[in-house]
């Protein structure tokens, strides 16, 4: 009745924006993501009788308002197994800092699984990916390592992650905080007003699937610089739908800015590197991992008092 | 043979993006600007039979480069006058800096009316910004003063500006300049490519319509803040469609990210100030007229070596 899970963050290459389905977190859109070794969450969930109210810590603290969504998430195992026992639910994040980082993506998918295995459900990593998906639309591609997949499918059962390759021809990111505030609005927030507000929205769907084909035949090929190319113009392409919005949605900062100008000098310079941006000005860059601290040492001319990371692929959610 | 205008820079509240006739600067979108002050251009054009080719002095030094452009506008004249002597052209810039500051705008309105003043043909101002429009397309705007509507028309004839409004009511605009160096396309060139790959644009023109039916109502009714808010935007939905062209056409810059986050911090302080901004990554700040020096103030805190401008609404174009 006890089990403790591990998963790593993902960020999209090709970008997950607008639901089809509030309550399920079904996407609009299929999508694609780097699974990152550096930003992880570890899960312990444990079932027992001897509790009224299911309790979680967070980072050793106890956490009241983040409950209810904690509680609602484990029903969805607890209906499945047909079991009524509350959970004690220890989390710890090894997401260097909270905003922007998808460290809803680590924490669903670790709490995702830790619940699977305690609760004695049992299913399988596609399965699991649903699940996840419950809690965070991108925790469902956190289940897995490497780039992932994430399909849009057409009801709860069909929408999951697949694995499309392991990262490891030399893949890394370099992510720049420029700011640690927590986003002004949430993806969530974001997605719902770029839906019912922009003109361009309505071209996403349809468009973002094209990148999406197109990259996996460049990850097919392992064709670097077509695959961050794509990345690139896809994240950009997502911020045009938020531009659009009414009130307009835009989470570009000065900063945000300058490590997007640094990516284009590198490459001018020969150096094959993309950035992509989410929902809050951190800026992460995709380049070749073995040339990640070198580009690290170029942002920190700019960025001296600034926190850059360099990371590689990280695996699918352990059970630890 | 001789005549001598002067004719102002306007910048667009609702922004042309993107031509349907490339010979004849037809546009795809009627649009709307205001005429500015302290931005003009006065051009004296002397045509004579003593020399067997135009020759064009800009700001006192003869221009080679320009010349065939010119002399290709100065045959419009000569064509429908059926005449065929040469001229000397010599301009005077009085803008701050060449970069994104509209100079094509009042330096082709003032070379259309002292052409049409010189060669006798006396057009008056409506058919006057049809030949504008054919130097340059916001050029069209700048033969009024004010607020004025480019009418995207159907053909030659029909596609005109109207002067809307005069913009005595406290209205005028403060303008950074972040970056004087020569923008890296042209907007010619950023047009045509955004037309041809961004799968946003086919929504532009209608979308773009519709803020244009919205702003003039705003301004009928004097509603400053509807007006400014349609204007920031349109402007933000403009370069949305940029950044969905292949590859991506960005003009932000950190400076003007920079200007925007102070205009929106102006804002929430109660003071109503809109930013726009171009094909370059110069930015303008529609404001009361009256308030343009306080906001000024608070941009030199972080502009100190920067030059920035106050400048009210300026009249159409003038035979000196």
């Amino acid at each position: 009745m006890k089990a403790k899970a591990r998963a790593h963050a993902n960020i999209a290459l090709i970008k997950y924006w607008g639901k089809s389905d509030e309550n399920l977190s079904l996407p609009m859109n299929s999508s694609l993501s780097l699974t990152l070794d550096a930003f992880y969450t570890e899960t312990e969930v444990e079932f027992t009788n001897s509790i009224n109210e299911d309790v979680f810590f967070l980072n050793g603290v106890e956490d009241k308002n983040t409950l209810s969504k904690i509680s609602k998430f484990l029903d969805l195992f607890r209906i499945a197994r047909n079991m009524n026992e509350r959970a004690i639910i220890k989390t710890i994040n090894y997401v260097p800092t909270a905003a922007g980082l998808a460290s809803s993506a680590s924490g669903f998918a670790a709490l995702a699984a830790a619940t699977n295995k305690a609760s004695g459900l049992d299913v399988n990593s596609r399965e699991l990916s649903t699940f996840a998906r419950r809690g965070s639309g991108s925790a469902t591609r956190s289940i897995y390592g490497g780039i992932v997949e994430w399909q849009k499918g057409i009801n709860d059962k069909t929408s999951f992650a697949v694995e499309i390759d392991d990262a490891s021809w030399d893949i890394g990111m370099v992510v720049v905080i420029v700011n640690r505030e927590e986003k002004k609005m949430s993806s969530r927030e974001g997605m719902k007003s770029t839906i019912l507000t922009s003109p361009f929205y309505k071209n996403w769907p349809e468009d973002s699937q094209k990148d999406l084909k197109e990259i996996k035949i460049a990850i097919k090929e392992k064709d670097f610089e077509k695959m961050g190319y794509i990345t690139e113009r896809n994240a950009l392409k997502m911020h045009a739908t938020m531009l659009g919005a009414n009130p307009p949605i835009m989470y570009f900062e000065p900063k945000s800015i300058l490590v997007m100008q640094i990516v284009h000098e590198l490459r001018d310079k020969g150096i094959p590197c993309f950035f992509t941006m989410d929902a809050g000005p951190n800026v992460k860059i995709l380049c070749r991992l073995s040339q990640g601290e070198m580009i690290k040492n170029r942002l920190m001319e700019d960025f001296k008092e600034y926190e850059i990371i360099v990371t590689g692929p990280g695996p699918g959610v352990e059970i630890i």
